[in-house]
């Protein structure tokens, strides 16, 4: 049974304005809340389960003593959600503390505009998957803590340095390194490969890359089509790109 | 201003139920419409649109003298309409009349339970990107036309094939052709190049490509992993194979 209070504390928390104040986030299902509760760069302030999900989870959850535990009814899981299907358990965790990002000698990834959430957690999920260690994001990007970015990384968020930034002056800072820019008209990206330091910009889903940041790129990368489509999803160019090049 | 009836009727197409007794779907969107009606494979047969949106796009329109043409408030659209930010225009079209698929000298994508709207249409679009003309469905996946499938198809889904079958029943049928399933354990898809003739599967979103299927591949593909997330999304998968192979 959790308090009116701590419902409509969860609830504000599906809005950016009141996870700024709190400081914390949601997360749900279990896959995700357990990628969390092992990682050492979340703290889990409350774990809120069914019965169910608990009996099932019970030496997994064990080994956290210090997670403030509460049993909650189904109703009560629907009150505080954010999918369509709630899922078993809910956390509420602390946001991440972020390390100092250092671009040399790796490959990392700007994202300039990324709207869509669903689009911005895959694309976490993606750079998880290649080893790309941190994003930087335009101030105007989607929010990592949006409930749909934290479900649709799948856990990537833990392993993942996110930084929102004036993206102008972060590339100004880093031009000793190659700059490329994902674009319709530039050199088709089978040409390069084994990269081993590089910044890689992704482009807004429908506008691209703005024309300020574009100017401060080295090479454009284009990946070659074949067929009628005018357009590829922004995380699915991310994707695609990242395999070829790393 | 449309009738009490046609509102229900549109209503009564966000469901497959109801698309599949009317053979109708809709479509919104002033990209996804106007590749709709340029389509010679798509017959509409009513465009519903806010005064703005039929001023603006009048030249356009006139090409089509056949089409049946409404002008609607915001509040009509907004009642009929299947997104959460309606968008100006909704067209009611007839279900596509797929030609036969042969897969023969070209690359074939086969879905095994792709569940989420949004993979299925990214996935479409992908295909087409890439100039892969068909797709054979599993009869559990998603319909090609619920709305959210139309949406991020982005006009695709009328240059690309779909068609919904038993799965080990096509293969059985077209086991000359080399059948590539993508897994965890295969071998790097980075071996594999210029492909002209192949059946690739891709599986399903949390299972993977189910066992029956699976048995029927003659080689399993992975996409080399760095980082530390466990899988891909399955569109994200689909476009990076994609990429590689063609």
């Amino acid at each position: 049974m959790i308090s009116k209070t701590y419902t409509k504390y969860i609830q504000s928390l599906h809005e950016k304005k009141f996870r700024d104040i709190e400081n914390a986030f949601i997360a749900e299902g279990s896959k995700v809340v357990m990628d969390f509760l092992t990682s050492s760069k979340i703290v889990c302030e409350r774990l809120l389960a069914t019965a169910d999900w608990l009996k099932e989870n019970e030496q997994q959850i064990r080994k956290y003593p210090h997670v403030q535990l509460e049993v909650i009814e189904d109703f009560e899981l629907d009150k505080i959600s954010a999918l369509s299907t709630p899922n078993k358990v809910l956390g509420v965790f602390k946001k991440i503390i972020d390390e100092p990002i250092n671009p040399k000698g790796t490959i990392t990834l700007v994202l300039d505009t990324i709207q869509d959430p669903g689009n911005l957690g895959t694309i976490i999920r993606i750079a998880d998957w290649f080893g790309i260690q941190a994003i930087i994001c335009s101030e105007n990007s989607a929010d990592r803590y949006n409930p749909k970015v934290v479900q649709s990384t799948m856990g990537s968020l833990a392993r993942v340095e996110l930084i929102y930034t004036n993206l102008a002056d972060w590339l100004l800072k880093n031009k000793d390194i190659k700059i490329f820019a994902t674009a319709l008209d530039g050199v088709g990206l089978h040409s390069i490969k084994g990269l081993k330091e590089a910044i890689i910009i992704i482009g807004n889903e429908s506008k691209g890359i703005s024309a300020e940041i574009l100017e401060l790129a080295n090479e454009k990368l284009t990946i070659p089509k074949v067929g009628g489509a005018e357009s590829l999803n922004a995380a699915v160019a991310t994707g695609i790109i990242l395999s070829h090049i790393i």
